[in-house]
């Protein structure tokens, strides 16, 4: 553990996120992702929800104020206007946590399956809620 | 995830438990342990407590019966009768989990640390509490 | 060997069936198939026959209800609505041991083949009975 | 699969064999002996019993002849002169099998683990009777 | 060496023949052919003879039956009906040793190329007889 | 880059002070120090001085409070009490920035060469202030 | 470090510098720029800012003359006519320090991403000003 | 050193050389090309001069007879017929060494590049001479 | 294959003999010799008899002449003057090949072997006939 | 090739001196020297003399103060007082070229060789006069 540095970031997820630049993009995965098949490394991460992670990023992390959308999540099979609890709770998060304000964009369920294949990483939580995944874009410092 | 199986077991950690045999021995650490430099492999666990870890260990992994001391915490510096909570913690979830009864034994802090280094593997636990450590010995299954 | 874990699931087999996600696919082969070099992963299961790994895997992996075809195997050649025995027999197993009934679709033998090159591992077992193959799709643990 | 080779030889067990030399040693081990941390390789062979292996392996691994001990198992402990079931079994085999005649020699408990050790590989297998374990010295091809 | 199976048969080799499967190919190549740049897996055999390692691969490979041509070698150039010595004698050996007859099929030097390129392995032989170079298809063991 | 953590901490770094357990050590050299040949993981930052990478390091490591000496630096050969300007400057900085307050003791050059021998990691410096070298262990956080 | 060699010129840089040839490119990268993601191999240089790093690379590497833009940076976006500071910065290092006089020539912001995809390393500094990124191609030595 | 083996023939190098095959290509670099960077494998020669290196290949290596053009070499940019100082003594040591007499043809700049991205591999020489550089087919040896 | 050099001398025997330097040692193995695990690196040639290999070897590599024993066989067990036909053998291609005239010398067995895992490299052959066994001083080219 | 640095400064060379530190020492080995099972790294540079790299080396590595012997060479076998034309030769160059001055020692022959073991690097050229090695330590840079 590191004084002021929020213990859920474990050494390969504080590599990541110390490594990525403007414009690079993390996954936050719930515990049904197939984190492992989808492309980028895979940080393991099951013992904590998808809302610790997040809080947990965003309190190193910038997020990208270059583009609308720098948190993006799975839209409802068929309901693309509904807002899964999970995703309330990250809209919360963002709002208390990040260093810039965003509203969180939904993505097509395919379309967030493309995007993901070329993030940095995946962060493969336990979260067991339904759609718990979201998609950051990382900003700048000046 | 798999069905009947605690999610807290993560692929590697799974892994390392079905491939340690009869006297082969695990690591629990808490999140001040230097995991990574004792010399066993490391299996990062940072979102779950020990307690978690060792209630989802013993669900699938039996403790020996061939030797009176199965499982192993550091004992208190200067006070080597002390229980730490996290110790008193460990008994009741043995007593309720294992497959056989077995009482903690403590060992001198040293002799844990020489102990744990030739362990099968150490799992690097987000435990906070006090000497959060125990090493667990792999029983057979008949 | 674990408590309450088919011992048939070997620590390689074990780790993949984890750190496979929703939507991902695992083949079952027979000691005929090519499985080292379709590409995905070869794990090894000699001494088992297709239909034990088949109700190994199903004890713990959860078939996927997302979609009609959660389980595929390759149609005879020249004759796509014949049963071999080995496919009655993974029905059987299917309708006993899986969490969700699934009716196992036949796929040509080439697509067969294609589709066996996406997936997330391939276990070659050392079934000898022909057409001794099936494809089963990852679900969703709530 | 090939022609006239016992297919539980896998690939790996099969690339064993044929690279041991005179004296290389190999251990056939039950399901709970601790192939993965002992030292030398481990090949998995959870599927067959230590009986299928012992048989596959002399099928065409000769045994030493320039030693009065080409074969070891591990004594009952406390009963050195007992004869497990499945030791009876191993003798069967060998007489059957093995291009020169041989009796097991049992060997303490630890000298047995210590032996194990310094052998070229061990293969792991899904034997379940006690004492499922032998070590076999190579021998020469004239 | 092992019993029963042909010394010329080298730990690699065994390995790659027995992880073929239905329908993966194997190239004997001749001491010019390009093994180690063609991409396959280049398993050297410097010592012996192309007829050599044919007479010993057929020996525990069986010839697919699936396809016409199981056996192809290179036509020689600008005169595709001639049959080269090595040619000769590799159908020679097929129709002695190979478990299923078949009738060596000639392709274009650049298709046999090409279809080496996808092939499970290459042995590189000491062939010294110009054409000396064979793809067998791998059959099917009942 | 990353919010709120000293940018000098590069990905690599933070992923070795974030993996340090209790009692591990790191060593702060500087540019003449043969960190490449001492043993441990040789972690280049050739841009700063040894005064910047103690400062980075101290904002997020707690120093160890279980032992007298948890920041050693290198005597002066033959003035084993004097004290180098980088000694006076690591002092300093400890003063300001360290999580409990620490004495800098000294070591006898050798001494130091051996207990460097046995860090969890080197960080090379570009320091080129004689005697720039120091080594820290690393404490709890409760 | 080495006798008239800058030291920032840490080894792996060195090596780069020195492997490529004639026409191959380095990029400098600010620290926000992702060059852990770009492609080519990153290079660490955390504590040193991009003019740093570009002074002691041009003062072993030579630019190239077979080509009138040998230095490239990014264009402002939607100013492609500004230039920055440390752009200004650069175009006076290399008019002091270049074996050959170079006008610096812009590229729009993704041609820039681009052409940085296709260097032979990135040299990650710790630039903090805006548009600190330069590419420079390599010369010919007579 | 090997006896009769010119000693400018280094472990890698000659292991390429006898790997290779009837048609591989071999391209002997000068000082300033490229060579980490085209693609096949580089082995350094920095301490000899191309036309030592052609020398000492030819010595071992067959010319291709089947091909008009088993040299290759890049034409002066702008004046393809001219004979830079480099190719003339290429030319030379071809006629003086060579198992076979072979015209050098040249290639324009851009092929030549191309052709060396699908060599076998590259040796990147210390040739300081400008257009130092040949591409050689190797032969058969009967 | 390459000119006046013996196609026997596979592209890693080549190398590794060009690799030895003054006093390195390298042992041709007959087919029984436990080459994979005496520990140096083990070269197949399981197609040439030692004989072969030593006079190709011999045709290529200095013998020592620093010492009085640069060839060593094994002694005949219970023998130790008897002169097996393969040592004889030997002995005459030395007499042809050498660069330097050696008298063959005797080491009892396991003084063979704990020379044996001394040497550079270990080629093992297919040698059939008993003591086929040879160590070899690399010397000096003047 | 770089400006201002020796073009026979290879990059793994280059790469070898900037990282080596204070203390550090490398062998410059003449072309029988075994540098490949000494133990140190090897770095080829067969075309160049051993005086041609002394120079290369001492051009940009300072040599050790700190020390009597900053520079060691062989003592002839039987003469340890005589001086080898090549040893000659290397006292002319460090007189010429390094930074301090510095007197050849002899070492007896096999105490060279326990000095090389513990080398930073080896450096293999193909040096053809005999006692052509010397071991330099490096010195500091203030």
């Amino acid at each position: 553990m590191l004084r002021n540095i929020n213990p859920i970031l474990s050494p390969d997820l504080l590599h990541a996120l110390r490594a990525m630049g403007h414009g690079d993009e993390i996954v936050i995965a719930d515990a049904n992702f197939p984190g492992s098949s989808t492309g980028p490394d895979c940080i393991r991460a099951d013992g904590s929800s998808a809302s610790e992670v997040l809080r947990a990023i965003l309190s190193v992390m910038p997020l990208d104020t270059f583009v609308p959308d720098p948190a993006l999540t799975m839209q409802v099979v068929g309901e693309p206007e509904a807002i899964p609890e999970a995703v309330a709770d990250f809209q919360t998060i963002i709002d208390e946590v990040a260093d810039n304000g965003a509203q969180i964009q939904g993505l097509e369920r395919f379309a967030f399956y493309d995007r993901a294949a070329t993030a940095f990483a995946i962060v493969q939580t336990g979260e067991r809620r339904l759609y718990g995944n979201i998609i950051l874009k990382k900003g700048v410092i000046a």
